[in-house]
């Protein structure tokens, strides 16, 4: 066995799909986001208007989380030392699961180090906790909700996306009385297209299944208060759990799940994924706490969001530019090939200052890979006007687009 | 199907156990470490002697990892806003890599949010690059190696623990062409022992296997310049893959694994764990090179860890406290059942101020139950006296241990 060949040609596969990466090495200037500073691989560093944080509203930049962020480490220090249960519980991990249970009208929240891993550990420990669980799993859920159904080792069934007639139809064709657990996103990232929540919730009273609700992308970012399209849609008591990072319009870092009491404390109590873990820096706590308390009364700033994205998606549309359509705040660009995608975001980047990363397979399907931008409040109307003369002319010239 | 009923039993279940979890509210005191303010569930305070934290050289207080924090802060913000590809590369990033490749003499290192998903992300990884790979495990590797093993997906062996002579019968009995992989811990954290490293390299060699170093407890505190035990063994450039925390001894949070750059890019490639979240707050990042910089050169810091830890075991004995074997920084104390356990760490906080947290099942066999104590630098001679008088009034008044 040559290990290291092995490892070369798994690297290989990658590398002959067009999708191996590269990662910009970024340096924020705070106080002045979306502009940062990109160091090239010669060495030198360049200005650069950032299109692609999911940092959505600017929040990891805001004085009243880095402030609470600075405030937490003066006071106590660092890291947590510790599990959850062995001595890495603070007053901030307390007071940030109340406020999240808060947000979202539960009873309880719980804690995890990423958006990642709450769903990973929830629904595989679902799996355990329930005996005979089958878990109805929409076909475009993110990675880590795919991870735990795996890790759940129950039955499943992949629902075409977004359609809930065949949804329907998988949970007529189980046995009545088993446990059933139908999973979704609220924002689907890549597409920016929203679930069928409401229709989703009727079937699971229909068929006495639980509903799991990823709300990764549309916390601090939907609803009166922010807490994503359940509350915007008036739903957020039909959903049984609801998950949500603090790593994106958040802007810290940090995964959670609210739901009722008893729910949460049978999650803590068998979630390997919670258990054996140091627990998030205070800091982090610390400094989510301040932005779900900021957000739950900045309407504002939620509308300004949307005006933005909405702003730049009419402007594409009109310069004829492939924009994808998109009812959230995420702005897909079609391209339809990686060699391509990952040419016209270089050029975009070298020639113009605009980071946009090219998203490829995995991460999309093949023939699907597009740009995809994420305007925020920040993103000015100057910016804007740079973005588009800029995508104009790469397209022009890649793709032949007979832009206005 | 009554959900709810479920989750009820679930946890009762725990509770039956013995096992029912209650996280105590802590506020550490920065500059005072290891002195810490307890919240009751009353709403009062309380100060406490945290003697259970895993913040093995108290460097989450230490201004030199703070102040890397604070001011990564306020030069970049809180959050990374993005996935390690799009967007959530920083200097940050790449520099705390180049410190822990250099640290552990590899070519490349791979940062996770955890050690828990470096673990399980590297593992099922590994299956998946590696068709037909057959893991050889400890059979008390960590709950983070587990899942990784169970989520690699192939034919694995548990080998009793730090039992070389069961792990070669295993070793022999497989394919001889199959690819192998050995993994395990070195300082196994519950009992204080080490693992048989350099018999598990020289079987590695004679049968053609990788080997996967787990040195979570280890880092920061042995070795010349803290690398873990493989340096301190000579043996750095034996093990394949090594596992580490940014979480315990560099007293932060985050995870990693060191390793030819192979190695890492395959993993880089293809874990979803590592690529499908948002990437460690850069402040962690900058906090946490700081520590391991700091280190590196810091070899009287761990001389008094270890002089510490010796002192107690050795102060424990003379007063006939049924101390638990341990060669490393990490002391034992039997008590053998969860409810006496639980009891006597209650009272060892209420009465003497003393927060040892009670070890129960499932983080170690049931009958085993034991307080684990974690004494670092800080922990001065008087607090050790008066650790002594209470837990010797303790084990006299619920064991009835004739102690001197
Ligand atoms: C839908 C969805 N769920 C969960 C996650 C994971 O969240 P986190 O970045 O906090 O790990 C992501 C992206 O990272 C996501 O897009
Ligand atoms: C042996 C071992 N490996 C891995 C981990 C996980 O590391 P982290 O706390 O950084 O998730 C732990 C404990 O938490 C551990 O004890």
């Amino acid at each position: 066995m040559d290990y290291r060949s092995a490892f070369k040609a798994s690297v290989a596969r990658v590398r002959a799909e067009g999708r191996y990466r590269v990662f910009a090495n970024l340096r924020r200037v705070k106080g002045q986001f979306p502009r940062a500073r990109l160091r090239t691989d010669e060495g030198d560093t360049r200005d650069v208007v950032v299109w692609c944080s999911n940092d959505y509203l600017g929040m990891g930049q805001s004085p009243c989380v880095t402030g609470a962020m600075k405030q937490a480490i003066e006071d106590v220090g660092a890291g947590a030392g510790g599990t959850r249960n062995i001595s890495g519980t603070t007053h901030y991990h307390v007071e940030l699961e109340a406020s999240l249970a808060d947000l979202h009208h539960k009873e309880s929240a719980l804690l995890f180090t990423s958006g990642y891993i709450a769903n990973q550990a929830t629904l595989a420990t679902l799996g355990k906790i329930l005996p005979g669980l089958i878990i109805f799993s929409d076909e475009l859920n993110h990675a880590s909700m795919i991870e735990g159904v795996k890790g759940a080792k129950c039955e499943k069934h992949v629902w075409r996306h977004n359609d809930v007639a065949h949804l329907e139809e998988l949970l007529k064709a189980a046995p009545l009385d088993a446990p059933k657990l139908i999973a979704l996103e609220s924002v689907y990232s890549m597409d920016g297209d929203i679930g069928p929540l409401e229709a989703v919730c009727d079937l699971a009273d229909k068929y006495n299944a639980l509903t799991y609700l990823d709300e990764v992308h549309a916390v601090g970012l939907y609803g009166l208060r922010g807490a994503g399209i359940a509350e915007r849609d008036g739903l957020l008591d039909r959903f049984d759990i609801i998950e949500g990072t603090l790593g994106k319009a958040f802007g810290v870092m940090g995964g959670y799940i609210a739901a009722d009491e008893v729910i949460v404390d049978a999650i803590r109590s068998w979630a390997p994924g919670f258990i054996f873990t140091t627990s998030l820096a205070p800091a982090l706590a610390a400094g989510a706490r301040a932005s779900v308390e900021y957000l739950k009364s900045a309407y504002h700033l939620r509308e300004q969001h949307q005006e933005r994205a909405a702003t730049l998606k009419a402007r594409f549309q009109e310069a004829g530019i492939p924009v994808l359509e998109s009812v959230t705040h995420i702005v897909p660009v079609h391209v339809g090939d990686p060699v391509l995608c990952k040419r016209m975001t270089d050029e975009l980047l070298d020639v113009h200052g605009i980071y946009v990363q090219p998203i490829n397979y995995p991460t999309v399907p093949k023939g699907t890979e597009r740009m995809r931008l994420t305007p925020t409040p920040m993103h000015d109307d100057a910016m804007m006007d740079e973005l588009l003369d800029a995508v104009k002319t790469v397209y022009a010239k890649h793709v032949g687009l007979k832009v206005a």
